[in-house]
């Protein structure tokens, strides 16, 4: 919609995605990096791709770096939301869990490129992705807090986290290999990380009804 | 070792790696591709780090694709190798599953740089690299024939297997994070893919024990 755009006028056409000249950006480079790749995609590419001139890039953002953190920001920030609103909620942890992990898989799957599949660019390590790092970093204290609310044992916590999101995570490399994730598939995975929790088949079964009533009550 | 050099002599020094211009093209090759990128290396770059003449390269890879081609591979055949083992070995299936975990885990872990992050590189959907998709793709029918061995129900053998190989290939994630996968680590991951397919108590603590067997018998 014309009325959401921000910066200098287009150089042809109206907004591909209908969401302003940023986010006309944002889908043109997810297009380019995750296609031809990062190093090959060219500020002045992406423009093109989004149907705006150079400079109206450079309006929005300062250098491709600054895209691609947009875009990794953009796969960890609607997770912390609800992450946020599921400390605060009032169900069973394990419920909570469940629906963690569903919305994060859904997140992970949403969007017609595999956005999360940049994580594993070398250029990630660079100090500019700090502010990335640091939103996943509190992600994974999300869910270390949710598994320890379990009543995992003190010492299986750590590594609990740490395999609960690797079932989660691994939908990167599902759509890598051109699968596309459905949301059975995110409730298998919410299934499956109860279980390697170890939790008892019948709080699995009952967090396994409220996850599902959970999620959609979120926000 | 000099004896086991092929090709055109080295513009200086001895084999960086010990085993020859082939094995330092690639350990070149490995760092390069995953400190700066794969598109951001050229064949120039990687002779000069392998110290060996740009035509000496050409001797023994026609071009860049061969030479992540080569890489790929090694992070495919060797779980292969040992999956052939495997199935054709006398053991329980979860014990035999156990120990693919295991051996799949620790090659992904192995060597100084985090190779199995070159998988999401968008070159790799290139038709070049369709042998190393086959081969990948006969370790996941591996994975399936064992999970399928467990005794696990019809209609979960295929989410069975897809998460099993999940919790395996997240080390390539984990290295991500700069977490140095520990045998522990696999033996964990292990543990957690028996209890992701819902195997019983019994059936698991002994397929660990016997697993750990395998592992150490593995050529």
């Amino acid at each position: 919609m014309a009325s959401t755009r921000t910066g200098r006028p287009r150089a042809s056409g109206s907004s591909p995605t209908g969401q302003g000249t940023r986010a006309d950006v944002l889908a043109a480079a997810a297009e380019l990096f995750c296609t031809r790749g990062y190093a090959s995609a060219s500020t002045h590419a992406i423009a093109e791709a989004a149907g705006i001139r150079q400079a109206s890039l450079y309006h929005h953002f300062a250098r491709k770096q600054d895209v691609l953190l947009a875009l990794l920001l953009g796969t960890v920030q609607p997770s912390l939301d609800v992450a946020a609103e599921l400390l605060a909620a009032d169900e069973d942890a394990a419920a909570r869990l469940w629906a963690l992990c569903v919305a994060d898989v859904r997140l992970l799957a949403a969007g017609p490129h595999n956005v999360g599949a940049l994580y594993l660019l070398p250029e990630v390590s660079d100090e500019h992705f700090l502010p990335f790092r640091e939103r996943r970093s509190e992600l994974e204290t999300t869910y270390r807090t949710l598994v320890t609310a379990c009543a995992v044992p003190p010492d299986r916590i750590e590594i609990g986290s740490t395999l609960v999101l690797a079932l989660v995570e691994n939908v990167i490399l599902q759509r890598k290999r051109g699968v596309e994730p459905t949301d059975l598939l995110a409730a298998e995975i919410a299934d499956a990380a109860l279980r390697v929790l170890d939790l008892a088949p019948e709080v699995r079964a009952r967090a396994a009804v409220d996850g599902a009533r959970l999620v959609t009550s979120l926000r």
